[in-house]
């Protein structure tokens, strides 16, 4: 297995030149850093550097608390941890990277063989020179993550083991922003913010989603938008647990992680499988690049297995761009601010915003002449003197748009049967509600 | 591009000899020379020729009312038009082709110098041959059509300029014919009858329709036929805007256009795309040409537009041979009489009728006898010799027919779900209806 | 046309060592001799010699019964048969090949000449060394079968034709067992017992559903599962007219002939197409031999003709070999106890096994935690590991019940969907009920 960067191309990035690329890019470098978990310090300064982009609310769920079937665990914090060689050298030292301890592992202090020892280490043979990435949040262990070569230097004899951890009540933390448009259904974009050290999960999701958030406040948009940033499955279960009654307003949703990659897009349908939001990406990712990918819901991945869990089957998909699990360098120390570029997560940004343009403008209309196609011609709207082939095109948007608006057809419904792109019927939809000809459904007179 | 004669070979024509085929090409030829348009006399002319031949009711609808979004405009007439040249020569001249004037032009009489000529004179560089054909109803102007090479040897210098039209209010006018049938319900031939010396595109529709009128006149029919003849666009809304309360008899429609070249048949289906008319053009087309296509509707086209508006969406299919604007001699000087042929309008004939048999004959049937077969040997019915293969295969039909009739198959769709023909299907089922054995549903005593 | 075990190799069997295959093959033996039809003492016997497996009820129905538009037909018995040469010696032998008579013959004892008996004599021209079966069940005639090389043997003069036939009002008889399960509702397993001395036609159909009947009886079963051994046709009109309140019962069913022969199996979906059986039976084959086949429903063939007509449409699909008519032997002398295995007899045996099986299993369940995901760790249901591999599929098998549990889809469904294989669900869909996560739908408690 070559490593991703290996294999794949750079993504062509349609749009301008790398701006919010290098934004997005240089918060991911800060975040580095940080030793994020489900819980504690590392996530809490996270959220706080996060709130200085944008208006971030910030909450905090006490341990013990019950969210449906599980309940909100113990804080975990750590300080230090190394491992001390026979010479008194550290061989492991959580100062150098953060993906040396075992996330979660309870504090330690003793002396141990080798032979001991090595029952708690975790490599990688595969890729000698990577430290893996390992959790046990729901059983208390502890354990050290290296590199198969460093273990294998080691030298038989005991080492002195510590970690400087704590496993105490203290609180879940998030982070929510929800955009008020002019509707209330909101559109849900969430991103998980549980990991350490590691680049494209999820540095890349947050940088991408928190630019995406700065984004759509600067501008009117018809829906709400409710940007969760969030530990993995605690997280969601969490909130959905706190807010069961409220998710009835989110009409379409996305999971966004892995966005800094050099592949193309894969998306995840929702469990539903046809819900607006599975036609809208998918309608965007195949017109943008044909090496994107778009795959059935399975009841595994990321926070989708909550929002689509049997009793919420919420219309959420889950787009990244190389799929977890589908790159070596995933859930590795090779996971790092190289693997992932300002250039693809501008790319991602403008994949999300396009999607969102989309959605916007995504109605279904009433033909209010249904009887007969209107006189065009007598409203400026058909070219009389013809030849001119963007014009021509035009018009069958108009024709397509009056045609189809019996109310049960939405603009990428007539964009997918008629082959013409959703823009320009967007645009013709505009120009035959200024002249009063069809009438956005549901719509409100300040929409 | 090569000329659609050059490119394909002619449809193999499966009836009898050219004798209809004669019959059709010969109005055709009755009615070239004269000048069509939206209203007017030529099309007045047209409709009392094509009088002579079936019972057509002709109405006259004033200039002025109004027809849903639209109204009737001024009548178009035409005496004479033509350009001098430098000598008094006719450089120009309608008498020789009604192609040569812009039709609906305004009257205009002026000497004008060729550089203002030129912006009114409509030329096909790329045929440098053939007149274009075109038209300005909605738009007062004025215009002549004509060769691109004799444009290209016009000299500089000063033109008459002479069209003597009329512009008035008027009538437009449109010929109708009932075939009343055992049935209430009716199915609908529409064809446009505005086009002035063009064969294919419309004479073919003409004179194919007459004589399917014609035919159908001349035998018992289950359904009441009902055929249009209709200036395009305007006569359809108009024609809909009188007849609004009634369209619902219609359960089953084609506008018949473009059926004397030599190509195979298009069929465009219905907005519905499922009508039973859609089923059964695609059946007949299917088993009598691989090369005969059949496609998805699309909002432009013929009067398809205004009968499939979404506030009617009348199961009305639109059938020629070679599409519009899919051969180069298409509204052209070029769509002749050497164009079509007796032989390709004959097997347009045929296909039609074959479409309307296929028609009468699809009914729904309840099995009288539905649990377990009944004994099909004691009522003669069942070969207990067995060995004769056509035995064989009328036995099948008959067990095929007995079991998918609990009046929700139609025989067509048995035919489909057995590959057996229809017309075996349609023997077994009269078979078993006569021995009461089953029951056509909906069907009254004197059907 | 080769032969069927010319041109095919042998089907593999996947389970244990040839045991019942054995069996099931010595019962075939046993009743090859035997002179069924559809009425009289050979099919009496044969049920009979049944009865000695399993714990069979044997019906009698009287002659001139009404059943539907049928009626039952006189008793046929036959005890000799002959054709005496210009030397008196034995020409045709019916003690020798009970085929050589064409079955319900009329009894006749007449001298006549070769020219007049030819027109009784049935012979197969392609095949000249077999002999073909032929009955006349409902038309009043006699005839003699033989292998057309015999025939041409025969010398010119008169013969003594002799049967010795009886059509007397009498009975037609079937044999029907019920092996109750927990609940009521029923699979129905059917196969006719009309042929006299051919093998895979009927007789391999004959001893596989014995053995599967005798496997069931000692064993528990979630469905009641009854079995007929019926005479074609006119048995199971005649079951279905005596029995037409409770076939609602029957929520599945099979009709089970044509399984000794070499050939990969073919599945004929009932005519409901979409069933439950239809589904189960399709997934079995798809996975146990890629030369399966699975056909759509045609309303001839074998009983599912009556169980599939419009008026009961039961869910009944056929399961065979190769189809009836698709091998030469088919309905001729060659159709003997070298032409049925063993081997194969065991193979179809297992099929119906797999396929009763996963019926057995087949339920929809509720997740009784439907909102997000139930904590699986704490239940000892996630491996905190990783790495094992059928661990981690057994898990993804826990995620997609709990997932797609709302009620309507089936484990089926959800092997179907996620490429798991059905057992590994079902041991998912247990462990899961155990837990009280997830609750079978409609499951009383003693189930």
């Amino acid at each position: 297995m070559q490593t991703l960067q290996e294999v794949l191309k750079e993504t062509p990035v349609t749009g301008h030149a790398v701006g919010v690329g290098k934004e997005m890019y240089a918060l991911a470098e800060e975040l580095y850093p940080l030793c994020r978990s489900i819980t504690g310090a590392g996530t809490r300064r996270t959220l706080e550097i996060i709130k200085r982009h944008i208006p971030l609310v910030i909450s905090k769920i006490p341990s013990g608390t019950k969210v449906f079937d599980w309940e909100v665990p113990k804080e975990w914090n750590i300080r230090d941890a190394y491992v001390l060689g026979l010479q008194g050298q550290k061989v492991i030292d959580f100062q150098k990277s953060n993906l040396h301890v075992v996330n979660y592992s309870s504090p330690v202090h003793k002396k141990m063989p080798l032979q001991e020892l090595r029952q708690h280490i975790h490599t990688l043979p595969e890729y000698p020179d990577w430290i893996p990435y390992r959790t046990t949040y729901y059983k208390e262990d502890w354990g050290f993550c290296m590199s198969h070569r460093q273990l294998q230097g080691l030298e038989e004899g005991t080492y002195d083991v510590y970690i400087d951890s704590s496993l105490e009540n203290g609180y879940l933390t998030f982070g929510e922003l929800l955009v008020k448009g002019k509707q209330k259904e909101e559109v849900l974009i969430s991103t998980h913010i549980c990991h350490p050290s590691l680049c494209n999960d999820n540095l890349s999701g947050i940088s991408m989603v928190t630019f995406l958030a700065k984004h759509l406040i600067e501008r009117k948009n018809r829906y709400s938008y409710r940007f969760l940033f969030i530990p993995g499955t605690i997280g969601a279960i969490t909130w959905l647990s706190i807010n069961e009654l409220k998710v009835g307003r989110i009409r379409h949703g996305l999971i966004a992680a892995l966005l800094g990659d050099a592949g193309p897009f894969t998306y995840k349908r929702s469990r539903r499988g046809d819900a607006e939001i599975d036609q809208v990406v998918q309608y965007v990712l195949e017109r943008n690049d044909k090496r994107n990918k778009v795959i059935d819901f399975v009841p595994y991945g990321y926070d989708e297995r909550q929002f689509c869990s049997p009793g919420f089957d919420m219309p959420v998909g889950c787009l990244t761009r190389t799929p977890y699990g589908e790159y070596p360098e995933y859930h590795t120390s090779a996971d790092n601010l190289e693997f992932i570029s300002a250039h693809s997560l501008e790319g991602s940004f403008e994949v999300y915003s396009e999607i969102i343009d989309v959605l916007e403008s995504n109605r279904k209309y009433v033909n209010l002449l249904p009887k007969c196609e209107p006189q065009l011609g007598k409203r400026g709207l058909y070219d009389t003197m013809g030849g001119n082939n963007d014009a021509h095109k035009f018009q069958l948007a108009l024709l397509w748009v009056l045609n189809m608006s019996e109310g049960e057809h939405s603009l990428l419904d007539i964009a997918r049967r008629s082959a013409i792109d959703f823009e320009t019927l967007a645009e013709a939809a505009s120009q035959l509600e200024k002249r009063e000809l069809i009438k956005a459904r549901g719509k409100k007179r300040d929409q």
